[in-house]
């Protein structure tokens, strides 16, 4: 009989749910569209469709499926198992999601933090294999973080710990969503990036940009980035605050818990080796002269899948816990 | 027969020692003049001549004691026992310090950072008791930082983590004596508030202070403090600046490891709760809003016995660790 368990991946536009053995290999993953304005209990119901089919697919039984673990977007309560205030997750908030989702499946179900999955993945299996001390941070419309301390998830108090991307590099700087000033995620996330591009232009700066923010009304990161690769000087100004940005994030995450390494996930590091470059140049100028080294900063390995992967590596912990 | 342990806590200018029994009892300390001029040699003498002393004044015999625990300066290399850097200690640069003591008084001895030891003696036995994930602050001639998650201490990579005194506050901002920029140390430490004062007089700021400066050649932070309590426009300027940077600093750590408590120690604590407010204030302007209540900010309690207590705490820890 085998021993099985799900990794699942809430996301407000997606889930992703990963089979898994024991021994954390992926037998087989699958994607769904969250549909979130249907409500909780229709997702958890696409869920359990979703993971029997799974299961039928690869001839295993229900019976050999122990456990799960469902990553959800923050902020959550960890105690009680609920998805307290997420943006894209309106109608779910304060549903005790985790304790329905396991009456559904009838298994042991754990909840995290959807950045923690992430990055406790990726100490599983990826960039992070093994490093006890490591920071994630995702790089998206926001930019989240998470922290492992000790080999340990650190979660804080109420799990509000890692929340990095809310750390003010600038005091009295932009207005950021969390109505904080100067956070790093008020820069250098993907959409802030765009729209300092954008708001430039609007101020009457001149760019090659300027020309499809009409047409489109709307700029993308990745167009800010395209012209910075085709020289246009307020693309390569604003980009080049973004990397600052990340770099001074970076000094700041090697003076607070001095890991091993600090790891960028997330749509931006499609950008590839240009950005880790320019990331790590920044990092090397706001550091601690002479401690730069004792920090490496890498891109995430895994891909969509650290979360699933983390989930499941949680889940086979969360069971082997209660076996003990 | 009694079960002791020794807590030192190695400072450049005293050492203190306390001799506790195995439910972390002071029975007796005591403190003496390092002189580090005469070399880690000689002051490995007289701490196992005092520790010798407050056995035989208590009755006990050498064989009662069973470990001690030294709390060093920063930088320390704890895998190797070796105090590496510190300003204060420049003879016992590269020093095998933890082994050589533990041969001198024949028993196990382990090492940890200074401020690690005094938060870990709050932890045990004072402001930060049982509190899982705990930040201490010391105001003093610079600004330390200890950091426990999830009721571990947090020793990072190259055990440098905590250096909670050099985040940036405000980027390209007052140089620093680590060689960053706008450190937190560099504005809200005492020697940098007194430092922050001179400057500004010298440059022909008016100030009551300036009498006292040309007397004494220098000020204290203390001097600075007394001035803004007669109303000087100078002091006030000053100290509300400090209180801003460990405001701003406190939120840093909010969002980065979300602990329960932030606990501040050090010499500028005697200022009192004026200062404990101030801090609070500011901390409430800068943090994210709706989530200043998740951290309380408070003075440390033990004082100068939170090194001796928090390393003879982990003295009996290794212990219990070697015996199991």
């Amino acid at each position: 009989m085998a021993r099985l368990f799900l990794g699942i991946d809430l996301g407000g536009t997606n889930i992703k749910i990963g089979l898994f053995d024991d021994k954390l290999t992926l037998i087989e993953k699958t994607s769904l569209p969250t549909q979130p304005e249907k409500g909780p209990e229709f997702v958890i119901e696409n869920i359990a469709v979703a993971a029997s089919d799974l299961l039928s697919k690869n001839s295993f039984s229900k019976e050999e499926l122990l456990g799960a673990s469902v990553g959800c977007p923050g902020p959550v309560d960890l105690k009680r198992g609920v998805i307290e205030n997420a943006p894209n997750l309106p109608l779910f908030r304060g549903f005790a999601f985790r304790d329905a989702l396991g009456r559904r499946l009838n298994i042991p179900v754990t909840m995290e933090n959807d950045a923690n999955a992430a990055l406790w993945g990726e100490h599983a299996l990826g960039s992070a294999r093994g490093v006890k001390d490591v920071v994630l941070l995702t790089l998206g419309t926001g930019i989240g973080g998470a922290v492992i301390a000790n080999g340990h998830i650190v979660h804080g108090h109420c799990d509000a710990a890692g929340e990095l991307g809310h750390i003010a590099i600038f005091p009295n700087g932009r207005l950021c969503g969390c109505g904080q000033r100067g956070c790093a995620e008020a820069y250098a996330s993907a959409s802030s990036t765009a729209k300092r591009a954008i708001e430039e232009i609007q101020k009457g700066r001149e760019s090659t940009l300027k020309e499809l923010l009409e047409q489109n009304k709307t700029l993308s990161c990745r167009d800010v980035y395209a012209h910075r690769d085709s020289g246009d000087e307020l693309a390569c100004e604003v980009t080049s605050l973004t990397h600052e940005v990340l770099g001074r994030l970076c000094a700041v995450i090697q003076n607070f818990i001095s890991p091993e390494k600090i790891i960028f996930s997330g749509g931006m590091i499609a950008r590839g080796d240009d950005l880790l470059n320019d990331i790590r140049a920044e990092f090397e100028k706001y550091a601690w002269p002479g401690r730069q080294d004792s920090v490496e900063i890498y891109f995430a390995s895994l891909g969509e899948e650290s979360g699933i992967i983390g989930n499941a590596a949680l889940a086979i912990e969360a069971s082997r816990n209660i076996e003990n």
